[in-house]
């Protein structure tokens, strides 16, 4: 493609896009494909010679857009609701067209420097002490792999040399609550802690961990002989968002000597409204937190930053001398002996592209005030459609609100239903609601049973949107 | 940013691109930049009020540009050399756009499926059988992590539930070649098999794995009571693109019983070339292979692909029952007995972007022809670059030039110099080259010393930059 093509081609394209976002709502929210039908509409090998832009366009429309779920659409209410905002879908734009790799300083200075400015903006937006260093990965489960991967390096001796195996140790543990994120098993799975090395600690009626509870496993732990190294508390659970004690939790880890990882990879970028400050109270007690972008601070996928206040381990873990070909001479800001940062040096991954671009042109275009307007937007949302639910007699609440995400169920005034048959009720529900394409709700499992949950997350999801929801649970009942 | 508005800056930002990618030959292709500038020129903190995109813009081309080192510029000869190109670039506005997250099937059946489609592409074309299946993440770290994890897995019993610590094994050990790259230390680190159970084997003259001293290192492994679970062969390696003979490597393997992963991140798309096509002789049989678009096939940052015949394994290894909240009953194509394929069960990541959508429109907008033309030409040019060398009384090749990699030093004809002094004298020459900002190379060690490298891989690099690179290099030796 010519530069003269892909101007035509590029303008084009934005006129698609721009189109796209204003008229996104013409979509099901939820792809009505069926599986195997995008594969079966393309051919099973690459074209020979080139096509034209405009017939893969049109491939893309009349193949692919159908398969699309669109979470760039205010109905997006299932899981935790994101947005590919305008300023962030422009950067990975330019992103794309830099074409970065920051493994090294010297590979993209400008990448490494607005990766720490743009990281210390967030930090102090969402109020983590100075002491915090981040880094950013591609996602969450990366980042909390990372933490985990430190909590090894700090607790057991020459494990990054040694290994765990074909030595003498006890068998290690990690905690977090019953209602953490699947990304912590997959953590422990990965780094060779094996998956029984998670203990998942009760919760109170408001699904969060137990500090009396979290106390007793270690305990119970360290009499069997297994060696705690690391407990999760989460600020924003995956089902009901509900907010572990991270003071309490902090005082444990600190008295135990446990490495406290925190997950507010949804529920951080809250902390930036007063009203929600508190949200992270403990948490600069904490030896790292993982916060998304890309969940709730409007970012195109991906961006999960990693804050850590002993980035030195994890540096320490990965410290290799590295082949020659990427050892360089470059002094830092403060001469001979101050050796710069390299972003390598902070993980698994050698290549980084440059995610701190659409980061630092969010902040800047919405500006804090804004941002913090739209989130307390979402979270008022939120407690509007819990209000309805409440005030609904043939529906109910099934968890607190604190965030911008409501779990819910049908339960009819009018009758008493079997736990099975209500739980079919509510999984028929979701089904039939999610098929008019208006709106897409996921669910989760709570102590009652089968949840329905409504997510705010979408920068345009307005009154209107969670109205028709609501509209529409009423209407589709009559055909449970 | 309203609609309206996001038309003008895309419509601008089209225009900026284009700019850029027909005059990125005005900036020089190192950065300038020193430690700390880019930092030192932007605010400690994020605004309050939101800022024109103008604005921030105009800074992007104030602060940041100076900091890039232009990847995307043909003059990039360092490491290896990657290109973003049009439809590259194109392809990744349009998924910032669409924000697909393809966790599950149903979160992005177009995505899900696209990876699928494009990688069974991918696959014939570079010649490897159906039985191997592809997935994408984001970098070869991730890819390698992840076949060795499936190696794991494999050869230990119950790692996923019981771990690798507080149990009775062996250690464990991986092997790969003296070249091989720290991806492979960095993954058994991350893992739990600690570095020490990565053992480097020696190569021959031309720096490929010697067969018979792997041989050796697992038999003596074996008789000191060590595991042995992987062979990481590497088909070109990063400092001079040497081939592992992976067919004899791969008849180890299926001898002792080991996995065999193979590494044609950068050199495996050279397998397109009937040329080419025997250095992947014997990877059929391996267990893994992992080759990256971003890095030879014009795709912009990040997509790395990993193939593999045992994809079972790797799933196993993540074989969650994940929370509920991700449960879905979506069927396969074969009814209601297939479970449909959920991206999130083949790897550490939950969350996915769109990355299929940059090789499918690459590879139907380049057409396979225009591909194997380009990675020809590339291949010329190398050996166009070799010859000079060859010829010139003043430098030497340090290696052969299997591909598009030139390894070579400067060491006058009409004196001898002390190792010592013609390895800063190279580091000398290479640093005064590299300021000129024409073009960039990187360096290496090989066994007569500090080589100098110069590496093709930007599509637009034509045989006017590699002799002004050897114009330069020869002009710069009378500073020496």
């Amino acid at each position: 493609m010519e530069t003269v093509d892909f101007r035509r081609h590029g303008h084009e394209l934005v006129e698609w896009i721009a189109d796209y976002l204003e008229h996104v709502e013409r979509y099901p929210v939820l792809s009505r494909a069926k599986p195997g039908d995008i594969a079966a509409a393309l051919p099973a090998s690459a074209p020979e010679e080139g096509e034209p832009f405009g017939a893969i366009m049109a491939d893309f429309e009349r193949v692919l857009v159908p398969g699309l779920t669109h979470w760039n659409h205010p109905g997006f209410l299932a899981y935790f609701a994101i947005t590919a905002s305008p300023p962030g879908i422009l950067a990975e734009f330019l992103s794309a067209a830099l074409n970065q790799q920051a493994m090294l300083w010297r590979t993209s200075p400008a990448s490494t420097e607005l990766e720490a400015v743009s990281l210390g903006w967030l930090r102090q937006l969402i109020g983590l002490p100075p002491a915090f260093e981040g880094v950013i990965y591609d996602t969450a489960s990366i980042s909390t792999m990372h933490a985990l991967l430190a909590a090894r390096e700090a607790a057991v001796d020459q494990v990054r040399v040694c290994g765990l195996a074909g030595r003498d140790l006890p068998a290690l543990r990690v905690y977090c609550s019953e209602q953490a994120h699947s990304s912590i098993d997959k953590g422990v799975i990965a780094i060779g802690l094996g998956h029984q090395s998670l203990r998942r600690i009760p919760v109170d009626s408001a699904y969060r961990m137990r500090p009396d509870a979290l106390r007793d496993s270690i305990a119970e732990d360290r009499a069997a002989g297994r060696l705690p190294i690391a407990v999760v508390a989460t600020v924003g659970t995956t089902s009901t968002t509900s907010v572990d004690p991270v003071a309490e939790v902090a005082g444990v880890c600190e008295k135990e000597g446990l490495w406290l990882h925190v997950d507010a990879a949804y529920a951080g970028v809250a902390a930036m409204l007063p009203s929600h400050a508190h949200i992270l109270d403990g948490a600069g007690r904490a030896d790292s937190l993982v916060v998304n972008p890309h969940k709730w601070l409007f970012a195109p996928v991906d961006i999960s930053v990693l804050y850590c206040r002993r980035m030195d381990v994890l540096r320490s873990a990965f410290s290799l001398t590295p082949e020659h070909i990427l050892q360089t001479a470059d002094a830092g800001p403060g001469g001979p002996g101050d050796s710069v940062k390299n972003l390598m040096d902070t993980g698994v991954q050698l290549g980084r592209r440059f995610r701190s671009l659409k980061l630092w042109m969010i902040l800047r275009s919405f500006g804090a005030r804004s941002i913090r307007e739209r989130l307390s937007e979402h979270i008022r949302l939120a407690q509007v459609f819990a209000s309805w639910v409440d005030a609904h007699p043939d529906f109910e609440r099934l968890a607190p609100v604190p965030f911008s995400v409501v779990c819910f169920r049908w339960n009819p005034a009018d009758r008493t239903l079997p736990p099975a048959d209500l739980d079919a009720a509510n999984e028929r529900l979701l089904d039939l609601v999610n098929q008019t394409g208006d709106v897409f709700l996921s669910h989760t499992k709570l102590r009652e049973g089968v949840a329905l949950r409504l997510a705010i997350g979408h920068m345009d999801t307005t009154e209107r949107h969670i109205k028709r929801a609501l509209d529409l649970l009423v209407e589709k009942t009559r055909e449970l």
